[in-house]
């Protein structure tokens, strides 16, 4: 069956009812969006500041491949088990972007019997906090322009502007444009592009903001470009944008609260990307469902050597969030897939493409327990194509590595199929207190933040950059020195070659671009080609997506 | 006090509650927004099929001017003094846009003491209906272009594709740009732009569609350009787009409901250009609300010139809708500006400019009563500037024509200042049956019936057209002959020159250029210089929209 379908025979609670009856929240407190999705007031989540906070449990992944490895799936497997074995557990997400959507991956809500629902409005415009993000994105970038048109007061130079445009769509045809064309009425003509919504500053900003009033003043440092001098910042408070931006994200804000298969709350809110970006849902969120649950389940984007290690470096140093574990998801399929199996005979047995591709594994337990000293559980996402030899070899070599190794079940059976993965997961987390350990300090130069994580985390041999590169660092490191790293790599590797599988070692990390993300509160630093706005497949998603006269939707995955 | 200090005062009822209490709409039919916006369920709306309809009123104005008419404010008033003086009464309005809301007008749910409200809300995203509409238009461009990129298997002629992309957003540098630069991974290079969202075709669509059904259908027949033989067109249906743009509309469809700042209840929906396109809310929140109410009361975009020539024209004729009344708004100010008084001294009396301006009052009221057959009433919708000779002149000279005028106080007392209106629109409502005199036959040719509304509502004495236009609707005869006009000309005057007040007569309207509106089922014809993407102003409003640390917004007026 697919997961839409099962999606579709889902007994949803009313949402209202449901945070009512699961956490005692008033209904005042929530604004619904239809029946089974509301959004939480700030004044609620303000009037929960005092209370204790629940622990914390990180779900990443090795290297992602085709193959899938389904992390948004086990943080809903393992939600659901977490609660059903009696630990009050809230699962917090990232939002879908309609571009993946239309593109190849056609829905991520989770899959098999774990998933969260309404499935179709989750992928679907949810409740709008995309299309706010990008419109405010937007605004900013109309109020550039128009800014210039009238005179450019600011002296902006027009060559330096940072600021693209944004829309939340697989387009590659809008990856490099020129504006302003057209004769005079229309402005000045200049390069310009656009990216998808998840890569946009704004998304970060959201994310990581902790208030309204911590929103707007993020939102009035965005660095959006230069003066004719070529170093003066022009920020968007310098064009009075960030007050209407901020009230465009009035109610993008608030948290979303939804429901699992199992009818148990999830809390899906913000999904900036996790390569130009730190790929993790709000702050909000995750402070909320802390003072909420006993549990929180959350998730990072791509691998560990991406999502997770923002997560820690950038989202837990920022905000004081101490996880209390790290489950890391693999599968048998993709492992082979690092073993160098073709993408078509994933699903025949293959012990020796499983030991080859073990060393991905094996790198991102190291670098979790290791660098950022956190107790790990490695959760084998199973497949009916799983051979016993197979599952048998992984358990064994990840006992070998003194790592604790389930086998879950949780796409074919729901929360009882993840139950020894949440039993093995709450034996951690109510045995370690939360801990953490940054990969780098604050007071590091930014350009040694940078070979740090490289080295330590990717197994770097040489960390390079241009000379126009460092120079760059060397001029923020002055006012930006303490702002931690956010690196935009291929989530492909743990090299820069997304075709290095496995755990590459000794390669050369090449920075060809530093991006200041003043907003956000980051230094970005590239390496490598980053693609900031995906384009479609030959036969998109989009072409199988169907709406019938009744209103139900089908070709969603 | 300001427009927005005004709705933050409003006493609101959860709207659920209001649509039982008002209509005894049960709460399951409706998918609450917050608690004061809701979206009707189709099945529901499906339900009502066999009730009989209430009458119909439209509300429309005199040429626009910057001194303000005020129609949504009148069309608010009016509905509510319905409902005081025992009618039982809903509103039907547009929702606003954003992009002029950050641009000069800063908001637009009506003002003074007729307002619907959550103000804030409608003004700033609402439901997502504009968003929704958005992105169904860009997934179609987007497919476009990867169609292209992957082969062209269509034969898609880059240089005739008509289908450009969409933003909400005043932004003049996207009217003209060039796409798919940077090299062979973005795409062949091509000359596009960007329209505002109200400016789609689709939001065209979904205003005139009847089902979910009908707007897939119509989503499919979009014309998105030519094969390489010039000719042939290419369909939306040909990139099996319109599935998924539908499934995109699947929420936007859905009717909003709101509320006045009186409780009584407005459904705003769908917001088209008045040039470009129709102009007029959905069919879908019409002809509910016909069924539900025992009056409804709508509005038309610019003057009655464009908005309420296509509520007639496009609008009733696709539907079988039939008005039972016309309300026409004209200001003392308005009227004194189409006699040539500068907009800074429009608060003094000035009674030969009233009686120079009067002649655009006089040639809507003449269009709305012979050519369009309906009964109108004129509404003086008064400014406290306004003096008593004034308003006496303007009343007399109305009496002359035979005119039932009334001065309405809505703006300064609601409902209760709009008594003698309601009371005269009834009177006219309940003692004629429901009329329409379309302005053209079916079976004229387009040409024709361009040049028949050109002629009698305009004044114009010749009509032209290049050899191109008029070949192009040789062409489209055959096929799209049926199809009404939408006619895209200035709303500033009868005439293609914005700066003609007044009512000229005996100009030359230029038909400049014809364009395909297969999916709505219209053909436009433009009309001298036509803006589908409004620029920002030197201050836009934007830089004093604000919201505080406790989520109160200022600055929407």
């Amino acid at each position: 069956m697919s997961d839409i379908a099962i999606a579709q025979q889902a007994k949803m609670k009313p949402i209202i009812g449901l945070a009512h009856e699961l956490f005692g929240i008033a209904a005042e407190h929530l604004d619904p969006i239809g029946h089974y999705k509301a959004k939480l007031s700030l004044n609620y989540i303000n009037s929960l500041q005092n209370k204790p906070d629940g622990k914390l449990i990180l779900v990443t992944a090795i290297s992602p491949t085709p193959a899938g490895e389904g992390k948004t799936t086990t943080t809903v497997g393992l939600g659901d088990a977490l609660n059903r074995i009696g630990k009050k557990t809230i699962m917090c997400l990232r939002e879908p972007s309609l571009g993946p959507c239309f593109g190849v991956k056609g829905g991520a809500a989770g899959g098999g019997y774990a998933q969260v629902v309404p499935m179709e409005d989750i992928n679907l415009h949810f409740t709008g906090d995309f299309h706010a993000i990008g419109v405010a994105h937007n605004l900013l970038s109309a109020l550039i322009d128009n800014h210039i048109n009238h005179g450019n007061a600011l002296d902006i130079d027009p060559r330096r502007i940072q600021w693209k445009r944004v829309v939340d769509m697989n387009d590659r045809a809008l990856r490099h444009i020129v504006v302003g064309m057209g004769g005079a009425a229309n402005g000045y003509l200049r390069e310009d592009g656009f990216d998808i919504v998840v890569a946009s500053e704004v998304m970060a900003i959201l994310c990581l903001a902790t208030s309204l009033a911590d929103l707007k003043q993020r939102l009035g440092r965005i660095v959006i470009g230069y003066k004719s001098d070529k170093i003066t910042p022009v920020y968007a408070s310098g064009l009075n944008a960030h007050g209407a931006m901020a009230a465009l994200l009035k109610d993008a804000i608030k948290p979303n609260f939804v429901q699992t298969l199992e009818n148990n709350l999830a809390i899906i809110h913000g999904g900036p990307f996790a390569n130009i970006a730190h790929g993790c849902n709000t702050v909000t969120a995750t402070k909320t469902a802390l003072k909420l649950a006993d549990y929180v389940v959350t998730e990072a984007g791509f691998g560990a050597d991406l999502g997770a290690e923002k997560f820690i470096d950038i989202k837990c140093r920022m905000t004081g969030l101490k996880p209390s574990a790290v489950v890391l998801v693999a599968t048998i399929r993709a492992l082979k897939f690092h073993g160098g199996v073709a993408k078509e005979v994933l699903n025949q047995e293959n012990l020796s493409a499983l030991e080859q591709g073990f060393s991905n594994l094996q790198r991102h337990y190291h670098n979790i327990t290791q660098h950022y000293g956190l107790p790990c559980v490695i959760c084998v996402n199973h497949f009916s194509f799983d051979t016993e030899a197979e599952l048998n070899w992984l358990s064994n070599r990840c006992a070998e590595l003194g790592a604790t190794c389930v086998i879950s079940k949780h796409w074919a059976h729901g929360g009882a199929g993840a139950e020894a993965l949440a039993q093995a997961v709450a034996n951690v987390v109510d045995n370690n207190p939360p801990t953490i350990n940054y990969v780098y300090d604050d007071e590091l130069s930014l350009w040694d933040k940078i070979t740090t994580i490289a080295t330590k985390l990717y197994g770097a041999g040489t960390v390079t950059a241009s000379a126009k590169v460092k120079a760059q660092l060397k001029a923020w490191q002055t006012d930006y020195g303490r702002f931690p790293i956010c690196m935009a790599k291929t989530q492909m590797s743990f090299s820069t070659d997304p075709s290095a599988k496995g755990a590459p070692s000794g390669h050369t990390v090449e920075i060809s671009e530093v991006r200041l993300a003043n907003g956000a509160g980051f230094i970005v630093a590239i390496a490598g080609d980053m693609m900031t706005m995906p384009g479609l497949p030959k036969i998109p998603a989009a072409e199988r997506i169907d709406i019938d006269d009744d209103g139900r939707i089908s070709g969603l995955f």
